[in-house]
C-alpha cells in the first residue's frame, strides 16, 4: 500500500471539520494501524509520481516499487475547470489540510471584522459564498449556519453577526441533484429556514480577491469562496499518458483492469466505467468505491486461481446529507425519509463507517456535546499569522 | 485581552500531543468561549509588537490600542543560548505549532527508516535525543519510549523497532533538579527501566544536521534532536528597551508593576521576581503565573479604590512529574510520592486545570482508550511533504 499520507480519512466528515465541530484527528485513522492485522502486506509512506506500465514498476518520490498487480485508487480533487482564479481564490474542501485552511479562515474573517472599521469591507469579511449545491455545498452551508447562529453569535458581542451571510449558488435549477424531487424540495426549505441565501440557476464566472462576479455580471463582495463544484480524477490520471474519461478518469473494462494492461485495476473516483442508470458512469462516491475494491480484490484472487473475472456489479445503497441539527434528508433502500428520522439514520451510519473504536469514541463524544450544548469546541486557528 | 492566538493552550499536556496521545484541539480552548460571560471582556487577535509606556498604548499588528493598567503576560520561549544552530536543527517544545511539529518528525523519521537501505543513516532516523531533564524533559522521554514499545512496534513489523534509541542529555547531576532526592532517584529508575538511555553530567556543545556535539567532543547521529533544556521570556520583553533579569526577564516590584510605571504589571514567565526560597527567582511555572495573575489583578482594582496595593505572596502547591503508565513522581502539600497513586493524582489535576467540559471529556475519553487498549490514536502525518 502506497499513500501519501499516513492515514486514511473519513471524508464525509471533513465538513464538520471545517465548522470547527470535529478534530481533524477524530475522522484520520492511521494505515500502518488498519493493516497490522496483516502481516503480509506493507505500507510505504510515498508519493506516486507515474507508472511504467511496461515494465510493471510503481514510480515514486523514492525507490521504484515493482508490481505484479497494480490497483489504481489514487481518488480525485478540486476541479476549476481551468481557471487559475478559481484555485487561487477560492477554499477546497478535498482533505484534512483544505478542511483546516477553511476552519482558520472562518475564524480568521470573524476576527479581521471584529477589528474592521470600513462597512464594506466589514460586510465582505461576513459574507460566505458556498459554490456548489450537490452534498457537499449543502452539508457544509448547514453546518456554517449553524455555527455562526449557535456559537459565534455569542463569541463577538461587539460585532453584528446578524450581517454574517452564507450564500450558497448552484449552477442546476435544483439542489442535491441526485436526490428525488421532494428531498430537494425539503433541504431547500430546511436551508432557507435557516437563513442560508440560495441562489438557484446561477453561475459563477469568475472569483478574484474578495469578489465572485457571477455569469450574468452581478457582483459580491465576500472574502471568503468556497468551491463545491466541481471535481476531476487525481492528476495522476493525467501522468498516464492514456486517453481520459470524463473527469480525467481512466476508463476501464467491466472487470475494472485496463484494456491493454489486465494486470492495472483502477477503481474508486479515478475509475471511468458506464452502467449506472441509462448508461450514466459510475458516480465518484464512496459506495462506488468500497464496492469497487471488493470486485478488483475477487478479480485479482480469480485471475490467479485462472478462474474467469467477474464484471462490476453496483448495488445502490442510496444516499443521505445532513442539513443541521434533527434534519437531513435520505434515500435508502427505497425509503424517502427527511427530519430527525432521517438525521439519526445518517449520524449512526457515519459511525459506523469510520474506521477505528477510538474515532468513534471521539466523534460520539463531540456529537453529544455540541447536541447538548449547540457548542462546536473545535474553533481553533491554527499556524501563526502569515499560514493563515 | 490580546493575543495572537484565539486559544489558550495548556502546556502541562503538550508532550502528549507531540507523543500522539491527543489531539492538539482537545489542551486548546478558545479565548472566546472563556471571556463569552463577561460583557465587559473585549478579545482581539492581535500579535503585540511594542509598548509605549509613556503614551500608554500597545503598538499591535493592528491599530494601538491604549490603556489605563497593562498587564503583561507574554510568556516564554526556547532559549538556544545564542547558539543558531540549535534553533536551526532542534525541535522545541512550546507551543501547539511545535508540538505537531514534532511528532510528524517522530513518525515521518519511522516512515523513512523504514525506506532507508543504508545501516547508518537509518541508525541515526531512529535514534531520537532528548536535550534538558527537567520535567519537560522526562516525561516526553516517558511518554515517547512508551510510544515505541506499545505502538510503533506493531507498526512497524519490517522495521527492527528494538533499534530506537531515546537518549535523555542533562548537564547537571541530577534529572528533575527542583525534586527532592529521593523523587529524583525513582525517576532515574523508571526511565532506565523503560529503555531510555540517560546521559547526567553531560552538556551539548552544538547541533548540526543529524549530529549532536556533545561538550567532550563524542558525537551522537541523530536525526531528531529535541530541545528542553531552556526558556528566556518573550522577545516582546527585549522590545521594552529596558534593563532585564535572566533569562530575560522583566524586573517587577514586590507588588508585581514596574517602578517607574505603577500601571503596568508584568506577570508569568516574563516577569523577574526575587523570593523564592533563599532570595531565588520565581520559577517559571504555572503555579506562579496563576497566582501572579490573581495578585496583579486584586492590584489593580486596589489601585483605583485607592487601597494600599499588596506584595506577591507564592504558595508552592508542589510539583508532578509523570514518567509512565503508572509511574510520576510528586511532591505537594509535604507529600512525597512515587508510583501508582502519585500517577492518579497526576490524571486528576491535569484533568481539573483543563479548561472547559469538552476538553475533558476528549482528554478523559483518550486516556482511558490509551489506557485499556496500549494504543496511541492520532498519529498522523499532518500537512504535506514539503512541510515535514
Amino acid at each position: 500500500v502506497l499513500d501519501r499520507s499516513n492515514y486514511h480519512g473519513f471524508w464525509p466528515l471533513l465538513y464538520q471539520v471545517a465548522t470547527a465541530g470535529l478534530e481533524p484527528e477524530s475522522i484520520a485513522y492511521p494505515i500502518r494501524a488498519i493493516l497490522r492485522h496483516y502481516p503480509n502486506v506493507d505500507f510505504q509512506l510515498a508519493e506516486v509520481h507515474n507508472i511504467n506500465f511496461k515494465h510493471k514498476k510503481v514510480l515514486t518520490d523514492g525507490e521504484a516499487v515493482p508490481y505484479d498487480y497494480l490497483v489504481l485508487a489514487a481518488g480525485s480533487t478540486n476541479s476549476f475547470f481551468g481557471n487559475d482564479n478559481l484555485a487561487t481564490y477560492t477554499y477546497g474542501l478535498k482533505d484534512l489540510d483544505e478542511a483546516v485552511k477553511l476552519r482558520n479562515r472562518i475564524l480568521v474573517s470573524f476576527e479581521m471584522a471584529s477589528r474592521e472599521s470600513d462597512p464594506a469591507k466589514k460586510a465582505a469579511l461576513l459574507t460566505f459564498v458556498i459554490v456548489g449545491g450537490g452534498p457537499t455545498g449543502v452539508e457544509l452551508a448547514g453546518a456554517f449556519s449553524e455555527l455562526i447562529v449557535h456559537v459565534l453569535r455569542k463569541d463577538y458581542h461587539n460585532l453584528d453577526t446578524m450581517q454574517a451571510r452564507v450564500i450558497l449558488i448552484e449552477a442546476s435549477p435544483n439542489l442535491l441533484a441526485t436526490f428525488p424531487e421532494n428531498l430537494q424540495h425539503t433541504a431547500y426549505k430546511q436551508l432557507e429556514k435557516m437563513g442560508i441565501e440560495i441562489q438557484l440557476k446561477t453561475a459563477v464566472a469568475n472569483v478574484s480577491n474578495n469578489v465572485v462576479t457571477l455569469k450574468g455580471g452581478e457582483e459580491i463582495a465576500a472574502a471568503t469562496v468556497i468551491w463545491a463544484a466541481g471535481v476531476q480524477a487525481s492528476p495522476l490520471a493525467t501522468q498516464l499518458q492514456r486517453p481520459l474519461g470524463r473527469q480525467g478518469r481512466v476508463p476501464v473494462t467491466p472487470t475494472l483492469n485496463l484494456e491493454d494492461y489486465p494486470e492495472v485495476f483502477v477503481i474508486g473516483d479515478m475509475a471511468y466505467l458506464e452502467g449506472y442508470k441509462n448508461k450514466q458512469a459510475y458516480p465518484m462516491v464512496a459506495q462506488v468505491a468500497i464496492q469497487m475494491g471488493k470486485q478488483a480484490a475477487a478479480n485479482i484472487v480469480a485471475n490467479i486461481e485462472q478462474q474467469p473475472l467477474q464484471p462490476f456489479k453496483y448495488k445502490d445503497k442510496g444516499t443521505m446529507a445532513t442539513i443541521g441539527r434533527k434534519a437531513a434528508v435520505m434515500d435508502a433502500y427505497g425509503i424517502k425519509l427527511s427530519g430527525l428520522l432521517a438525521w439519526v439514520s445518517w449520524l449512526f451510519v457515519h459511525l459506523v463507517y469510520l474506521i477505528g473504536f477510538r474515532n468513534r469514541l471521539i466523534v460520539l463524544a463531540n456529537w453529544a456535546y455540541n447536541y447538548f450544548t449547540y457548542d462546536r469546541g473545535t474553533r481553533l486557528i491554527s499556524g501563526r499569522k502569515g499560514e493563515w
